[in-house]
């Protein structure tokens, strides 16, 4: 993570990411690159699926870097500041200290930190030559500074590599006397040094969410990050902020046609990957403009993005269904994936009052592909609900091409045995006309609970 | 409030409404009638201050209808159905019945509802005849048609004034074996009629929140109408929602200068009177775009609206500022109100990690007028604490134009002791640069209680 620069701003998607939030993550990090010159850098906060990858592939774009959570690092407080070798005489490190009053990290031939020469590490050195001296007036300061740093290092500075939450360091530096540190890169070489106040108040991270507000489908630690903004188009489940913040929630069928408007409405090209990205964002989140969320806004954003992709000639298809047919072919199948990543792969967790529910989702070419797997997929829903405390959880296989929908159930299954859709003889129940999870599954099961 | 039609969308401001809540409810109310031909209602959830009051009367505006509360009354399920008088013969009665499947209301000549012929009650009447006659099958069906059906009736119906909340008849309805009652207007005469299923779940009031997005400040029942649209400038201290709504925050001095610019997006042209209403929410809301709070769109909707304003000649002011001084002179001075009116004029409550407490703002033409009330505020804020449950409260008193504030603190103040701001001898603190409480105080105060 050397890499980052100091005042980045990250933009996010939700957990378990799909096509809407990367698109819409990478095509606003274009934007306030281009408009407004921010350093803005989308970021994943979980593995890609089979078809983001088929899709950044085919369009030359690098996969976001992978954010796992948004407490700061050591990255973002160490000042790399030139180290010294052992032997070089005390005023050197002196001369550094005075300009940068911070300890001067002593380093070995291997780059491997030994130490600090500090404020203090120096004046110790000095009382003890002072005291030991018969007649200290025939000694000129000079010799003193031409002591060798390794004699005047404190080798006992903790060190922290670059990659560790600040957080967990806080314990130690409050019960630690010293002031300064060493921050080493993963290897153990030397990186640079930081300060006590650093640890304490680290900078935060600051971050933009897009494509979900809720905390629970957010990075983990955001509330250790300075939140800047939110672009959704799902129900508002987000937490009170300090400060008031751009906050846009517009009831669209994707974040990536609210990120298309922003971008069609600065007058800015994006490179031609960027507008088929977000195509396939608005193409995947509605189901080719066939769920229940899709908007007229919807549909204008995916002529506009059509029209620039077919001059661009990236796409080597003849209009947004083939493109969408491509896409859905490469989802991830239930007769490849393991129990495991099928309820979790696209999983989404909710709170009310005070209980916690998830609803995860995934797309089939047939629905007859879930009934040898009903077993182990419920199994695997039960193993969730335990392992993450869980009231209960719904898998939601959806028919994209026949807009339909069978429910497996665990956890607390009598909660739910009264939702309105048919109990089949395999205990999955049919939702025939379902495929929105947000806009049809979700608002039956939160009134259900209300 | 027969007068309202049956789904309106209300727009409602804050608790406590300042003028750009006011004109920003009255604009939005404006754009989606014209624009959208929604039979939007813009309402205020309080009085209206002196300001407000004086400026609606200046531009010639009806103040907005008063909303105390959000929950249903009954004339949001009343049906108006033609009452007949208590000699008419049952088959009047009886056709009616069966076109309208409800009991048919029968009034006295003074229109004071005596009762309701229901099926169940023709079938009682009938019954007990039959079972009279000695030989039935001489008396034809027109004979039982014609009784009278004051005979038919039943008159121990409960009776519902229009004015009454809906949930407050909840439990009655439910304990009640019959499943239709009557709907009296105020004067106890007759007004509808209604059925249990619309007692029970009462269609929701359609509600959209401008100038604030927490419940706390936010009119009575919220919970209990159906939210859907916010538009604010206020840090967000939300609830969740079921489905998604549009939900917007940005960071700009006033709530009016958003809905100015979906107006000028619009392309329509508003009356005079509305342009001068928004013009005042900008000034007063950025204090003469002289708050911290005041961006750069605020200063180009203040240029925007007084150009249309001078056109118009509504105003007899030669720019924003000579507006904003007349507007500003008529602010409820310290001098003339009461305590209580200080402190909850413009009351505004928060909640933080389970504590709520108050912050009250006062504008006042010099801090010294101030001094004198100190005792008398300071006690009125402990009671408003008392009252309220309010951990501590605090009432900001500002000098516009100065740009200086006094705060007069009440409740926990040892919480509060340790506030950036000076104390003074007179108890209060020095706050001086300080003019805005969403942008200064609040996040001074929520950072400390965090």
């Amino acid at each position: 993570m050397d890499q980052l620069e100091l005042n980045p701003i990250y933009i996010a998607g939700h957990l378990n990411p799909d096509i809407d939030s990367i698109a819409s993550a990478m095509g606003y990090a274009w934007l306030l690159h281009e408009r407004d010159g921010k350093n803005a850098i989308a970021v994943r906060t979980g593995s890609l699926t089979a078809q983001t990858s088929w899709l950044l592939q085919t369009l030359g774009l690098e996969p976001p870097m992978l954010l796992n959570d948004a407490s700061p690092r050591f990255n973002r407080i160490a000042r790399p500041l030139p180290p010294i070798l052992p032997d070089r005489p005390l005023h050197e490190a002196l001369s550094i200290i005075s300009s940068y009053s911070i300890g001067v990290p002593i380093v070995g031939s291997d780059n491997v930190p030994l130490g600090l020469v500090t404020g203090g590490s120096v004046f110790k050195l000095l009382s003890n030559q002072i005291r030991t001296l018969v007649d200290f007036e025939k000694v000129s300061v000079a010799t003193l500074l031409s002591i060798k740093c390794r004699e005047s290092m404190d080798p006992e500075v903790p060190r922290f590599p670059l990659s560790m939450r600040v957080s967990d360091a806080r314990r130690k530096v409050l019960n630690e006397e010293r002031n300064d540190f060493i921050v080493t890169r993963d290897d153990g070489t030397y990186f640079g040094v930081c300060r006590s106040p650093d640890v304490l108040t680290p900078p935060k991270m600051q971050l933009i969410l897009v494509d979900h507000n809720e905390v629970s489908q957010s990075i983990r630690a955001l509330e250790e990050a300075e939140l800047i903004e939110v672009i959704d188009h799902h129900r508002v489940g987000t937490q009170s902020t300090i400060t008031p913040i751009p906050f846009y929630i517009d009831c669209v069928g994707s974040t990536s046609t609210l990120i298309s408007e922003r971008i069609i409405a600065s007058g800015l090209m994006p490179p031609p990957a960027i507008v088929a990205l977000l195509l396939a964002g608005v193409i995947s989140d509605t189901l080719l403009l066939a769920s229940p969320t899709t908007t007229k806004r919807d549909h204008i954003i995916v002529e506009r993005l059509m029209e620039l992709v077919r001059k661009s000639g990236i796409l080597p298809y003849k209009d947004h269904k083939e493109f969408g047919d491509a896409l859905f072919s490469v989802s991830s199948s239930l007769s490849v994936l393991s129990p495991d990543k099928i309820v979790t792969t696209d999983l989404k967790l909710y709170n009310m009052n005070e209980k916690q529910f998830g609803l995860a989702q995934i797309e089939v070419g047939n629905l007859n592909e879930l009934g040898p797997r009903v077993k182990e997929i419920s199994e695997a829903l039960e193993e969730l609900c335990e392992s993450k405390g869980l009231e209960f959880a719904v898998l939601m296989v959806t028919d994209v091409v026949r807009a339909n929908s069978r429910l497996v159930v665990a956890g607390n299954q009598a909660l739910l045995k009264d939702l309105p859709y048919t109990p089949l003889a395999d205990h999955t129940m049919d939702a025939t006309g379902i495929v929105s999870r947000k806009k049809q599954l979700l608002p039956v099961i939160l009134g259900f609970l209300e």
